[in-house]
């Protein structure tokens, strides 16, 4: 009988099967375009690539005519972005924005860098130097977040690899390895090694005949022997890839370091969660961050919207004046309004919710009901010690919850000075402790328990400089844990709203982007039924 | 009863055991000094550290009075290494070179380079641009490679990430997947997933009890949930870690594309290789490369050694005169010879074999029997199709064994132009077959079969210029696969030996600088014993 595509016995049952079916059929390309169209090969958000599709060729409509006005409250990431395409299509747009620089909580802090909370002032005595910077908020970029990339392309904003995941890096916990800071390739490799070991012993034992055939044995045995650097007889006896034992290498034959205990690695549940940290799609290879700080997108969007950013000006009012919109604000000076067609919203809820508004109750309630994390960070400058003595360039160390993790420099490797993140705590009542102490305690906190970690701490670390995102005016919080409201993602009369928590990539720059690109498509449906 | 340290009842059975004992006694100083003891904290070649000292205090000594002469030959890494330590100790040094460059086997191709291979000579099309190089030869570092990260620090060599383990990239096989590209992340999630459940399931059945207690069960289950993305009944059902289903994310809630059959990723045994290749010591992030090419350590050594290194002379023969020695040697217009008291010899046994010489029996079969590696690389320039369109920024895609590997270029992300590695096999019958190709041949053959991965290969990809290191002049092969000879790594009268084939980093620049240090120590024992 003669298979056809439509012959229902011909019909795949898998996605290897489909696949394969069309590779037969139309050859490599259809099958790349059918990859293509299962997400298989551009998993990025194809929403945000329709909508942005939507804008461009809608907006190019518009071009010959007089164009509405539009108010941008807020020069965060989702604003700049908004208020860059509009301009771009030539819509008179006017950004308003609190502080005195571009970026939200895309922060960079550097020689001389302001932090303000609601009951104290840093100023960054970091000393001035292109990689002594330290990213307060968002820290790195996926490489599937390609809304971002393309902007980081389009303004010319250089790119470089962000160590996500070092295997030399600790993990560390008062309560595991004898409390002692082990290697992470130490951990991964003993978990690889004993899960395989285990599993290659119930197999031989015949214990799962139901899943794997007596013919498939071999296979999968072979399968688990690579996966956890067995030994001929199936077993994990440690392996090189934990790291070499003393005095050997080199000159001399390498010999593997001893294994981690197996109760040490499969009887935690609290470690197996940082190693599988970096398998998570967001956080896994490759990373990436700008050369010189996260703020350099926002910066490069900002230099194109010179003559639109207003700074230094804080919105006190959001209303509607008939069918346009009435924006009511004050600088340190003055108060006024502004009159403008529409508005996008980008300030975050966690602020929104207190500024007066004539919003539809709706979305009055999605805005009140948005829950916030509040996360911290602190950071040092210090000799390089983690490269020098301890080999460590690049990536994360994780302990005790009280500090959590120490980031370390992914650029700038090799040189004198670095600046470490002492802690990055993503929220819970940890951060809450560290929101609430002083400036100074929280040095204090992230020497006593990084030197747990790194005995070189107190004789290096110095100049610490702390964030609790929760006590930042005109953030009030790091992002959204709840879920993102569909009211937000649609307009309101003639306002629309952007920012990430419209979007499951709550905390990303991506999600702003993808938020951003939605209010204007949602702004071209707008104007087309006005 | 009280316990000590000396108490033989307290013996710690373990590591972990001894650490945390220690820990009670000697706080946290303690702990770290018998860390670093242990080879725990600083893996590095304490050999090499021992050998460095050694070298640095007797070279001291030696500062008052004459020197010796020392000819070095060959100004690849490890003779640079030999001839800038002797330099900077006040030591009379020539360096015999015969290509009119530095490095040797770390070559860097950019617009004009040469590649002579016996047959062929190419010239590399490439158009001019910081980030349009090609690695020829070593194109990563480890972290854990302190002596070659040593002298990056000393020489002022800017370094960044080199990204060899993305999951983004492609994992593909004829024999596999039906024969498609599927994503690294993919295929680490299934894997990781099936062999989690896998094992659950035989916990479960009690399969394990003599491994696992009852009482154990519980917190193993729970890792192997962490491990492997283990539903509520411990079953893998696929996991956004393997990627997100086409419009799902952004605005919407995320949802796993559905995951890799367990047959494709348990019952091949040439899959799991390639995920856990980047679990070798010397693989594992964190991995690194001079910014702007490798050849960047070669030549910041080389412009310290100007007056000292001589390029464009072939040595012709080696030999003793008295105490000292002779090298014979030509250039392309004269030959001559050279006597100085010591002679560094770090030309390859591959092509010191063929050169004459009066070394003793045991040098000279130890040359005789170093057997080498054939690797071979191709490259191309092209538009940056795969980060724009397929999302790849950095790392390595896997095929079938004819190309084996395609590399994309760790820095200068989102430029237009990249340089990316169309091949790269270790060595082999398949590195024979390419080495025997034509370089126009070894084009044809790297893009017919990276079509395979990239249907954008043939639009996008020229200039290619390729290597088989067995047939490029003055190497003839890539790195020892025999074991290193510890005859070679002593003193023969008043030669020495240095290169990567000394040490069991073959074919690493940390195994050169390894072997110069030893070489260095051992001329501080000849002089002594003169």
């Amino acid at each position: 009988m003669t298979r056809s595509f439509d012959d229902n016995n011909a019909t795949p049952k898998t996605r290897r099967q489909f696949l394969q079916q069309l590779g037969g059929i139309g050859g490599t390309t259809a099958v790349y375009q059918a990859m293509v169209s299962m997400g298989l090969l551009v998993p990025g958000d194809s929403q945000a690539a329709t909508n942005k599709e939507r804008w461009l060729a809608r907006s190019a409509q518009f071009m010959e005519g007089p164009k509405p006005s539009v108010a941008v409250l807020g020069a965060g990431i989702s604003g700049l972005c908004v208020a860059y395409e509009l301009k771009k299509a030539g819509f008179p747009v006017t950004v308003i924005e609190p502080r005195d620089r571009p970026g939200g909580r895309s922060h960079t802090i550097r020689a001389g860098s302001v932090i303000d909370e609601t009951d104290s002032q840093q100023v960054c005595a970091f000393d001035s130097g292109d990689e002594l910077y330290f990213n307060a908020g968002p820290a790195r970029i996926s490489q599937h977040h390609s809304n971002v990339l393309s902007y980081c392309r389009e303004l010319g904003v250089p790119l470089q690899a962000f160590v996500n995941d070092n295997r030399g890096a600790f993990i560390h916990s008062a309560s595991a390895f004898g409390g002692q800071p082990v290697r992470a390739r130490e951990v991964v490799t003993a978990m690889r090694g004993n899960i395989a070991e285990l599993l290659a012993k119930a197999i031989n034992a015949g214990a799962l005949d139901d899943e794997i055939s007596f013919g498939e044995r071999a296979s999968v045995l072979e399968v688990l022997r690579d996966f956890g650097a067995l030994d001929a007889f199936f077993q994990f006896t440690g392996s090189t890839r934990g790291g070499l034992a003393a005095d050997s290498g080199g000159l001399t034959p390498e010999v593997a370091a001893a294994a981690l205990d197996r109760d040490d690695v499969l009887l935690d549940p609290n470690i197996p969660f940082v190693p599988s940290f970096v398998e998570a799609y967001n956080q896994a290879a490759t990373m990436m961050q700008p050369v010189g700080g996260m703020d350099r997108i926002a910066y490069a969007f900002a230099d194109q919207l010179q003559d639109e950013i207003f700074y230094g000006a804080e919105v006190t009012g959001i209303f509607r004046s008939g069918e346009r919109v009435r924006i009511e604000g004050r600088t340190a000076t003055e108060s006024g309004a502004l009159e403008t067609d529409y508005a996008i919203v980008t300030i975050p809820p966690s602020v929104l919710r207190n500024i007066p508004n004539d919003f539809s109750s709706g979305i009055q309630s999605a805005i009140n009901l948005t829950q916030y994390a509040n996360p911290t960070k602190i950071a040092f400058q210090s000799p390089r010690f983690w490269e020098q003595e301890d080999q460590i360039y690049g990536g994360i160390s994780w302990t005790d919850p009280d500090i959590l993790q120490i980031w370390y420099p992914s650029g700038g490797f090799g040189e004198e000075q670095g600046v470490i993140v002492g802690s990055y705590l993503f929220g819970g009542s940890n951060a809450t402790n560290f929101s609430n102490l002083s400036p100074a305690a929280r040095i204090e906190l992230a020497l006593a328990a990084g030197e747990e970690v790194h005995p070189q701490y107190r004789a290096n670390l110095n100049r610490g400089i702390s964030i609790a995102w929760s006590k930042v005016p005109f953030t009030l919080g790091g992002w959204a844990v709840s879920n993102p409201s569909t009211l937000l993602q649609a307009p309101d009369g003639p306002f629309l709203f952007a920012g990430d928590h419209l979007t499951y990539l709550r905390g990303w720059q991506e999600g702003a982007i993808i938020s951003a690109l939605n209010a204007l498509a949602n702004l071209t449906d707008l104007i087309d039924t006005a």
